[in-house]
């Protein structure tokens, strides 16, 4: 079993000198539901000082690349949508680059993020938000019709989940001839408030799972799709990259699937104690407790 | 592999020698929604002349033992409520049979047969049909408050499902020590309307895996709980018995992890080829199309 190493002035100096992409996770890492975590602005503005590439990479599907960019510039900090790389931003390219036929639809559970990003890459999306307010009234003779046209099903985290989203992507997935079953991630949960998680994508996705029966194609952390499409973009060397995340089982696993380095960071989801269970089976190289604990040990 | 019998005059002749009481899945089998399926009063009046015992169990845990007596009596059949095990009932019977402390409360998302068994059976009960159009304002400065003296959270078919009851019930399981999470069943899809199926339990009971990262306790069918407790209610020998059903997996693997004989029906989900598909490795003893082939291969 390897072990991790606390992060301190000694290692940070190598880590920096060997390393020349940063990719951060943001939810738990850069943010705390709408709070910036403490020292994040003058990391950051460190880190480019010294040269470094940065690079945001969101699970939560929620939001489209514009709208994180948004988000990044009320909490203060000055991020181009080129430098985020959202959950639902990879759906449309995983679809994108698999030559998703443009004819065939795209049918979303999740946020209005996915539509506008699948919008932007060329594809006709719907449901999402719009379908928030649908009920179903069972009746015994009604027909619940769908599009046969749809070729994917996009699910990501819903807050407005409900049973015509269920049975209108299941339908989909079940009838229509090779439709796509598509998660932008698994996260178990995640901080849509401050203080308390809640059910994330997994819980969305794996709803879709008990319906159909079938294991959806994951785009987000910690599948490699995303970093495939990130060092094919940066054009460089994994082991010049640095995955930094608060998630043992999405960042961590994400980073070491690709064969980056990787920080943990607890200011998220993952304690010590987490990390340092027996029961725990995935090491990052260097942990510590937040970003700012780089500019801490350089005394900066 | 063993392989099915399709029913005829002759084994016909000598299952009804050899069993004495009929155990039978009730959609897909009895009715398909809220239509009786052809010839299933008579057959029924026929084998209680011939003096068998009938028992009816549903997986569908939307209704309680009293709501699908009204069912079939509304549908022209007079069954009482005795002979009737619904998952509903078998959450209530699991709570009682394993001491569940009875000041603890169990929050329910799933139908109002769950808290009818519930309330029956001693329990207090909550959530269901009450928390259909509960909402939850994202705010970040929310708080989601939950009763931390919730012990079990009984999931079941939900049409209602939402973020609430989502929420709720994962922060129960997550937070409340020892808090049970008990599954009514994890059926795929079901017969909700009479030409369509639509996600039942294991949609919702795999939403609440996605989001705990936990396994439920499974009280329906196949899980040998329900039947362990009709052996000791009708005290008979499973060697006697004839499970009926409709769907291999849930039906004719519950009557087969018993012990007992099984009839699966083609008259609901599942088609001749599904069973004779060399993917397939549950094998009832016997199959037909509808029960009351009884009758005409007998020709009463």
């Amino acid at each position: 079993m390897s072990s991790s190493e606390l992060l301190s002035r000694q290692n940070l100096t190598g880590l920096l000198d060997s390393v020349d992409t940063f990719i951060f996770d943001c939810d738990g890492v850069i943010w705390k539901g709408d709070n910036l975590i403490q020292g994040v602005s003058q990391t950051l503005d460190f880190l480019r000082s010294k040269g470094k590439n940065l690079v945001f990479v969101t699970n939560n599907s929620f939001k489209s690349r514009a709208q994180y960019a948004q988000k990044f510039q009320f909490l203060g900090i000055s991020v181009s949508p080129d430098e985020i790389f959202s959950s639902s931003f990879a759906a449309a390219m995983y679809l994108k680059l698999n030559n998703f036929p443009p004819q065939n639809k795209v049918y979303v559970i999740g946020g209005d993020g996915i539509l506008e990003e699948l919008r932007l890459a060329g594809f006709t999306a719907f449901g999402g938000p719009e379908d928030s307010n649908k009920t179903v009234d069972l009746k015994q003779n009604i027909f619940f019709e769908h599009d046969k046209s749809v070729g994917a099903v996009v699910v990501g985290i819903d807050p407005n989940i409900n049973y015509y989203k269920l049975q209108y992507g299941t339908l989909c997935v079940r009838e229509n001839p090779g439709c796509l079953f598509i998660a932008t991630n698994r996260d178990a949960v995640g901080h849509m408030t401050a203080w308390q998680e809640w059910p994330g994508a997994g819980c969305m996705v794996a709803a879709m799972c008990g319906s159909t029966q079938k294991e959806p194609i994951v785009v987000g952390k910690p599948s490699t799709f995303m970093m495939a499409f990130l060092l094919t973009k940066f054009n460089v060397s994994v082991s010049k990259m640095c995955m930094v995340g608060d998630r043992l089982d999405t960042d961590i696993l994400f980073g070491q699937n690709a064969g980056c380095k990787t920080l943990l960071v607890l200011s998220g989801c993952t304690t010590q104690s987490a990390l340092q269970d027996p029961s725990n089976n995935i090491h990052p190289d260097y942990y510590t407790n937040k970003i700012s604990d780089m500019l801490d040990l350089l005394d900066t």
